[in-house]
């Protein structure tokens, strides 16, 4: 069993995790509407639910009851699941979690409705903690948090088309791009679960500090595994950044020490008009030859370094315990 | 001047209305990001704001201040634009208010992303009712009456794919489709408006009623609209529905006291290749002859009756009188 298996294993095993799932499955039976039945489809799939996990994990190391925080936990997950329905039309990507895409499935139309009615879904669950004991104020604080967490991802998503679209992106707009795409999410579920325990603002702030360092070591390794993973593993077409030209680390690091002959290889493949396969094959070898992949990694594992340094001051408890976890498959993961 | 002109004047040079023009002014000005830009452009097109001013003049009706319930007005506002920018990429129109859609304009990406981008500023704008003054309580009522609503209008939707698709649609399914699609917003936007003043339990409820008759009113009037209205009044191509193949309160009440020739002339325009302008012809043709429109209009101004006869237990107030206008409105308009 490889590292990155034994972290899984202990994250998806734990007893929070089984609550999660548990709550997922209650929450989503089969019901009459097909956009529940779609809805269904896409949250019951086989994922590793480390969104929600990351609430209910930092929920709970400050003090929260588990009944009250199960819905915030669900709702990241309805949010994270809507922005994959969406991106996938999108990016044109037609494997998802190594089955159908939504709107493979389902059609484009019922695909963008779908999403849409997740995205209501996260504030409806939201509102639910208040039934269960969470204060008025907090849960409203923690909607707050997850609405903006919503527009800065939309913003990122946004500005990630623009990027790669541009053949002089720098590491400072990539960063952050990073910061409001995957760290938005990461951010906003941590620090939600920490409002909705009643955290000290301090407490909050260092949670909030891992959330950003977990969550770009997180996007870091998505860049590599492309190139060390394969579509059965990742579970999506492993040329997929490639096929969508989107500029990744690698490139950007690789870009920095190429010499002139890597340098026009690196631009002929994310301008030229070669094919999918073709575009992944040159990357590959400039990324190996340059050693940007390997930074890229060092980088990602540097970030979890620090993520991990946030949760000292916190008391041991099963919560901190995942979040450590949770830190340290960001980097590790191979899907 | 037309009746509807005359109601249009009344409704959106009413104070509340000016209040909820100048608060979305103010709220969406020029700033950075694309996504910001892209919302901007779809938020500030010139609309009459009929939904949010149903929450506003709601809740002044049931007794609460302005100031404290403006930013769920413009909730209301960005739930409908968001529903309209995904919407008109299902639809394939291109057309929106009398310029380019969003995604005609923008991309069907950038398109998709600002309508998801609109739906947490929905939840964002909401909370911020708390902030002035408006109760916790009252806030996340709201929050979960709006999230209840957006499932519904995205249920409504995907039932009305379906049903536009089957020949066979009946004035039952039609009205379930009407109750979630449009009725959704409208019961939502008020329902919100009430719970938001701290109305009794007595009072939501009739203002709910009100806001179910004017919905479907208006969702009648909706279906009338292409056959007496014009392109260029109407702000969008007159063809849309026959050309999506929408099945309309006329088309259903049609088939009813049709004769044989008229039924198979209609079976005909709904599923044979026509153009949409053929199409078009054939239905205005059988619409007319039938009295199938003159028996919409009924229906329509019956259930904007009703909506009245729910605000008679209210007392007067300037809100009472844009609610009473909204409702004539539902009926008369020719856009």
């Amino acid at each position: 069993m490889t590292g990155a298996e034994q972290l899984i294993r202990e994250i998806t095993t734990s007893s929070l995790a089984d609550e999660v799932r548990d709550a997922l499955a209650r929450r989503w039976q089969p019901g009459d509407g097909r956009i529940h039945e779609i809805s269904r489809y896409a949250l019951l799939a086989p994922g590793k639910l480390l969104r929600p996990l990351l609430l209910a994990a930092t929920a709970e190391t400050c003090g929260a009851p588990r009944e009250q925080v199960l819905p915030a936990a669900l709702a990241v997950e309805y949010l994270h699941v809507a922005s994959l329905v969406h991106d996938d039309i999108i990016d044109g990507d037609d494997l998802r979690r190594g089955r159908a895409s939504v709107h493979a499935r389902f059609g484009m139309s019922d695909a963008i409705v779908t999403g849409d009615a997740l995205l209501f879904q996260v504030f409806a669950s939201l509102a639910e903690c208040a039934d269960r004991g969470a204060s008025d104020r907090a849960v409203l604080a923690a909607i707050g948090v997850l609405a903006k967490a919503g527009v800065d991802l939309c913003e990122g998503q946004a500005q990630e088309a623009r990027l790669a679209a541009a053949a002089d992106g720098t590491v400072a707009e990539y960063l952050r791009v990073a910061e409001l795409k995957t760290g938005a999410l990461f951010r906003g579920a941590c620090r939600a679960g920490a409002l909705l325990a009643g955290a000290e603002p301090a407490t909050a702030d260092g949670i909030t500090r891992y959330a950003e360092h977990a969550g770009l070591a997180f996007q870091l390794r998505d860049d590599v595994l492309p190139y060390v993973g394969d579509a059965a593993v990742v579970g999506k077409p492993d040329t997929s950044d490639a096929a969508n030209l989107r500029l990744t680390m690698p490139v950007l690091l690789a870009r920095e020490v190429a010499g002139p002959q890597d340098r026009a290889a690196l631009d002929r493949a994310l301008t030229a008009d070669l094919t999918a396969r073709e575009r992944f094959a040159v990357l590959t070898e400039v990324l190996d030859r340059t050693g940007a992949l390997e930074k890229t990694q060092q980088r990602a594992e540097a970030e979890a370094a620090l993520a991990e340094a946030e949760l000292e001051s916190l008391s041991p408890s099963e919560g901190r315990d995942l979040l450590s976890a949770l830190a340290r498959l960001s980097t590790s993961r191979d899907r």
